[in-house]
């Protein structure tokens, strides 16, 4: 396979499809840990809601097969699924913004599990600097720069109050971060190949309260 | 209008609609801190990079009218929208499983802003009941329907790990809670009466490690 190829593959796993496979992975993970074998995409698709074809489909993008009545080997499937999702090496990550959110992700070592790893957080408030939380070092913004040289970090995590969201943004990317992880309800602009995932913890709460207060209405 | 047609719109408001509004929120009170008046439609979407059209899609869901010309006056927007979306009233929650993330949540405080306050954490470790993080009490997952009568929360905040997630759901929805925050890669399976938001962090890995490998192949 060439390598432009390889290119054209990779991008054309849609996002949603990207989605799901951790879902499969938690779901596989359980039963290895009850002591199944096998599993076949008709199981996994019951648990999660999806339908079989869609399993199939999705899992034809990661490089394992099926075998005829029995299914997939669930130790291999785990391992590929792993391995394919990126969760099998560590990220490294720099957090701005270590206030109420940002300094709860700093402590949420589960994040090392899923291939990323927070190494420093940076914040504006000079009496933060110097300090360390659960022993992440916690940095003025300004000494972003040269550290970044010592991290060489692809990652950016982006917990900074929303008037600052694209200033601090311009300066990670002008550092060197690849990708940005924003947990703030506003959405940055960025150069087309840098990566952004948002986290919009906000807008799930929107949905739910809206969602309960029909409940409500209905009784 | 009757209920039920009243029930209908409620329902109709689509959940990407719910999902935008919170960035249109955040964006006009940028606006407000620069000592802006008005707002267009044609502006939020420039900035939040959606079509116009859309934006004045989303807002009509809002008892809100703009003027010809001006657009919007920005306080009564912010304060139409912070009502609309349930982020005026606190939401009280429980969380279940006060692990590394979870205990990390208890400490962000900034969840109240947007109409949430979570007031207890429970877990199934003895010795993590009795202690407090960050003034919240945390319990044994035993004393929940006790609490819970006490408390009267109306949501579940689900942080277990995933061999846990479908056994919580079901004790939590047994004990009266109506919506469930799912942060478990595991699917959880709930009445058609329940609310579910899924915040995948994990999945949202997934995809930025995918995007940032395929960035790396191009060079």
């Amino acid at each position: 396979m060439m390598a432009n190829e390889k290119i054209t593959q990779l991008w054309s796993i849609p996002e949603p499809t990207l989605r799901r496979l951790p879902w499969y992975l938690a779901f596989v993970k359980l039963l290895k840990g009850k002591g199944e074998s096998f599993v076949s995409s008709t199981q996994i698709a019951k648990e999660i809601n999806v339908d079989p074809s869609q399993v199939a489909k999705d899992l034809s993008f990661v490089n394992i097969s099926g075998r005829t009545r029995v299914g997939y080997e669930i130790g291999a499937l785990i391992a590929v699924l792993e391995e394919f999702l990126g969760f099998t090496i560590q990220h490294k990550a720099l957090l701005f913004g270590v206030g109420s959110l940002g300094a709860a992700l700093l402590q949420d070592s589960g994040l090392k599990q899923y291939g990323m790893e927070i190494v420093a957080g940076f914040d504006i408030r000079p009496e933060l600097a110097g300090t360390c939380i659960k022993d992440i070092p916690v940095f003025h913004v300004n000494d972003f720069p040269g550290k970044q040289k010592e991290y060489g970090a692809t990652i950016g995590v982006i917990t900074v109050p929303v008037d600052q969201a694209q200033e601090v943004t311009d300066y990670m990317i002008a550092g060197g971060i690849k990708a940005l992880w924003n947990f703030t309800p506003f959405r940055i602009r960025v150069p087309r190949h840098i990566v952004v995932q948002n986290t919009s913890m906000y807008a799930h709460l929107a949905v739910m309260f809206n969602r309960l207060k029909l409940i409500h209405h209905e009784k």
